[in-house]
């Protein structure tokens, strides 16, 4: 590894501003490029973009009001010496501003007229700018409680965690074009960390992944290759035994073993999908197609035995931690809702280097399920853990066993994550190649290429797989040849295509079907996917559900809950009729479920003994009618148990 | 409360050292009364005598040589003043100290001519005296460490947990005759308690239990009723929000609710079981009905459905607590050895309290399975948790969740804990009471009742089902009639009874058979209990092992171990044929194991797919004959998959 030069720097590429999350550079290992926030417009109307609405008028209001009510923004007065009011919260409570300036940034790319957030971004990267040290560090724990501890615990500090939250919120800034001093401010941190750790440096990493792929955008908004140098370091040093020596061993940090030698996932699930977003983006702009090949693997390990149905990620409460393989329990999964989005993030990234469609498949299933459960209706309260399966009797334990969604936490990293997600979602919808548009996400959105050509989505997506797509506008070379690529996703077993109403012939190759034609504007594509309901198994070394089954209808996972239940009915006694038809449809006195799905059960009556001679004596006593909702709209009626995997009555 | 004076003490009671754990004193409310460990001699061929030699000659020993090596001895050296040495181990390291003394004292009881044993005991009481502060007070960690704690983290600190051990171990030693100065330091201690947590003092109480049946206990040997007023008022402070303002709640530690209201086991496993036994103890030296009803309730909580079918207790490695009911995941069991042996501490307090075979079911349950699993073949290697399902491809994540079984911990409780336990095992065989003789548990033993009826009974229990039983000796009053009543297990279907060959009619009361007589010596008794092999079925709330099935002959659950599958055979493939015989015998191949049951199987083979269309493909590819061991002894052989749950294959 040489050490890069000041002078390699290349000055801020222009037309930065219309880049989303996740840019590689030119000549990158990327398969497909993705469009800018301002070039992927979600309309109001339809679930996508009512969630994002939701994020700007709620979530993100919410958020910046508990940085200012939870002492975040104390915090970093009292760095700036502004202030004599005690350090509140954790001792990583900056990565929550960091957070959501990254969520108020990517909202102003496409809201820029919205003066109170402007005021906000403007002003807390003023406050950071102030806070910051003289030497670039920046970290108001370590400024105001324990100075004498800077670097001094890499395995617990979360300095370089938050640093990378830093570098994030100031690459949405430069790419939505808003607060310009931000960028200053991180790369004078960033400056300091290639100083610190870099070549010539310590041999150290953090203990709490994310500064590696923070750090990989960082390089990608600057040109400025020590960054990325430094990123794929941070990944060289793991597995020589710098972390875990205190309570938590070398799994929980990912370094029991070098990355490139890594063959499962393990330990802290935040952290070790943050550490593989941080790979693939070393890999892509590296051009290291055996880094790449590490985080292809342990993408095979994760989702052939270690993510729930929802999308979820992390087994165990105990560590926040991935299970042992096929460990997935339904009522003590931990869910992580930062994993369920690091998870999106890292299959995004995936997506863009290999264009397979099946990172797109597990975003979608990721976003519709474990993330959009994890925040209210309302847009204010939040999960940090996500369970499949609420017990009846159930007892919360602290805040990450609650089974309602809760205002805000001590530890808070989830409610911002959120903001950021939905904040910059219409930069996940569709991606361009040289061959044409991808578009991987369906919703209510208008979609245009860097080289003009544009596409108008309109689809009641999820509810409905009728999506209607309208080329209106083409690049100036009008007859040439471009592809429209939908994906057909994994859980549709049947779909047709029409164009300008003529149904046409479009097989699946690799999970998309593509339209390859010289669009001119006024063409229309109708494409429509199958959304019967859906009986889901899960392999039988999936001990925990064995006997069950997930209901599903197109994207959505779906749930039982007590509220539907007739009184006195225990939520664990009730079977499924696997043989009687399941219907979908909207139901009056379920106004606020667009799609409810009825099925047929029974309850069962097993008697009071825990254990007995086999076969158990499980008597069915009543039939009742079984009402399902979709998980992601979970806990909004009442706290009661709930469940995903519905036991299977048994035959006869 | 009224407070005692010193003059309300009585002198020890004669013949004190006939008594064995949990020795009620005249006039409470106790059912039944135990035998003294004199008056219940195992004989050396059972394998209840097999275990409490292998205790004495290899699990004592080693337990002694890891004190030394590991710094506790050293620890009480340095709070004598006599060692500059720094404290070693977790701050309640004097806790394993007392253990081991106290299995130390009761193996006295019956091998007074172990001179090192003896030497043991007398050099470490002698080094306790050294250690103890002049007021009482005695813990190494908070002399030595950190004085100015003394008293001030009673979430934390354990200093009443070690008082309480230091107790039990006093009492053990009076009861065995040995050491008296140990008695003499204890209630120096005890007597400090008095006066600072007594009725005019601080109103505090121990974040973990343990000192309130020690209490007790203390009381039933110095008939000092302080002591006893002391433990009911630890009791009765509870759920007054004293505890759990940290990092864990009230719930851990059993402060949320005042006991007498309490409705459900929470928290901390050993903790609660700990304060179940001291609730116990305490209703029945004070004759609280109210009371011993809020354990019976307790009791119904835990063993309807919580409980393992190992007996094992606790379902979630985080804050190695118990779960919510019915959540008993196998893979993910924590069953910490410390609380199987408070179960079974705590089911004897209750069968001497109400008599009731259910708790003497329980002990026998969770003696042959869990505390029994815990210990390796050669006594020096010990399980912390006892999981029932170790998947294949587990990683340990650390000592806890260790797949075999350690020489020492640095949380050391578990080992002590089960050499004290063995070392006291006859006291728990039988009980005495106006009417006669009670036989709980069955093995190669001589019962001697205080007024001279002695029962000789030889049997290759747990192995077979047959009991001998021969009256060698009666009291004067030789024509007076008396009950030997004989627990007929809750888990046997068919039993036969015959006095002097004669089979006899003699149905099951209340889980006993009761033969009344005039027994003259020379009488003998055969009781046969059924030893089908059975297979039992979990209760359908219980889902972590829906479809599956454990396998289990006389008190014995067995296990499936990957040292007795095929190479290359996943162990979580694997599917029993519930249909087909399953036989038990032994076997040349498996020379340690005197029962091994072979039962008909299939690997299954499902493909890669997580999650597929329901209902799964499931293929039964290769017919196998399947070998289960006693879950005591797995990992003995070598470290690998194991499982006591079985799935069953699906019919046609």
């Amino acid at each position: 590894m040489t050490q890069q030069k000041l002078s390699d720097t290349v000055p801020d590429a222009p037309g930065l501003e219309t880049a989303g999350p996740v840019t590689p550079t030119p000549g990158a290992l990327s398969a497909l490029r993705p469009l800018g926030l301002g070039q992927a417009r979600l309309g109001a109307g339809g679930l996508l973009g009512r969630w994002r609405r939701r994020n700007a008028e709620d979530t993100l209001p919410h958020c910046v009001d508990n940085l200012h009510g939870s002492g975040n923004i104390g915090n970093l007065r009292a760095a700036a010496g502004e202030s004599e009011d005690e350090f509140a919260g954790m001792w990583f409570a900056d990565s929550d501003v960091h957070k959501t300036l990254e969520a108020a940034a990517w909202q102003l790319a496409t809201s820029p007229e919205d003066a109170g957030l402007r005021s906000f971004v403007d002003g807390t990267t003023a406050l950071l700018a102030r806070a910051q040290r003289a030497d670039g560090y920046l970290n108001s724990y370590f400024t105001v409680v324990a100075p004498q501890e800077r670097w001094a615990r890499p395995d617990w500090s979360h300095e370089l965690y938050c640093a990378g939250h830093l570098f994030q919120a100031a690459v949405a800034a430069a790419r939505a074009g808003v607060s310009p001093e931000l960028l200053t401010v991180a790369r004078r941190f960033a400056d300091l960390l290639v100083e610190r750790f870099g070549p010539d440096g310590v041999e150290e990493v953090c203990g709490h992944p994310e500064v590696e792929t923070a750090l990989a955008e960082l390089y990608r908004v600057t040109g400025h290759r020590p960054y990325l140098d430094l990123a794929r370091r941070f990944l060289d040093l793991r597995g020589r035994g710098l972390l875990g020596h205190g309570r938590f061993g070398p799994r929980y940090y990912q370094d029991h073993q070098p990355v490139r030698e890594v063959r499962e996932v393990t330990g802290h699930a935040v952290r070790q999908l943050y550490l593989l977003a941080g790979v693939v983006d070393v890999a892509v702009e590296t051009g290291d197609l055996a880094l790449l090949d590490v985080a292809e693997r342990l993408w095979a390990d994760a989702f052939r035995s270690r993510t729930y149905v929802t999308g979820a990620h992390g087994s165990r409460h105990r560590e926040e931690a991935y299970g042992d393989p096929y460990e997935l329990p339904p009522d003590r999964a931990y869910g992580e809702t930062c994993a369920a989005i690091a998870s999106f993030q890292w299959n995004w990234r995936l997506l863009l280097a290999t264009g397979r469609a099946r990172y797109a498949d597990e975003m979608e299933r990721v976003l519709y399920n474990a993330v959009a459960a994890a925040v209210s209706s309302d847009g204010r309260h939040f999960f940090y853990s996500n369970p499949l399966h609420v017990r009846t009797g159930h007892a919360s334990t602290g805040e990450e066993a609650a089974a309602r969604r809760l205002p805000w936490y001590s530890c808070a990293c989830c409610p911002p994550n959120i903001a950021r997600l939905m904040a910059s979602l219409p930069g996940y919808l569709a991606t361009a190649d040289e061959g044409g548009l991808q578009i991987h996400l369906y919703g209510d959105a208008t979609l245009t290429t860097p080289d003009g050509r544009r596409v108008e989505m309109r689809t009641a997506y999820p509810w409905q797989g009728r999506v209607e797509l309208a080329v209106t506008s083409v690049t100036s070379e009008a007859d040439a040849p471009w592809a429209l690529a939908l994906r057909v996703p994994a859980w549709c077993a049947a779909y047709t295509v029409s164009v300008d109403g003529e149904p046409v012939r479009a097989p699946v190759r690799d999970g998309y079907v593509r339209l390859t034609r010289a669009w001119t504007p006024g063409t229309t594509v109708v494409l429509d996917l199958d959304m019967s309901v859906r009986q889901v198994a899960a392999h039988p070394r999936v001990d925990a559900v064995r006997g069950c089954v997930a209901l599903a209808r197109g994207p959505l996972v779906y749930c039982l809950e007590q509220a539907d239940l007739p009184p006195g009915t225990v939520l664990e006694d009730v079977r499924l009729d696997p043989g009687a038809p399941i219907t979908a449809g909207h139901r009056q006195d379920l106004p606020d479920v667009p799609v409810v799905l009825t099925a047929r059960g029974l309850v069962a009556d097993a008697g009071d003994s825990l254990y007995t001679a086999a076969p158990g004596r499980e008597r069915a006593v009543t039939p009742l009618t079984l009402t399902a909702v979709p998980y992601f709209l979970w806990g909004n009626r009442s706290e009661g148990p709930m469940r995903v995997w519905i036991p299977v009555a048994a035959a006869g």
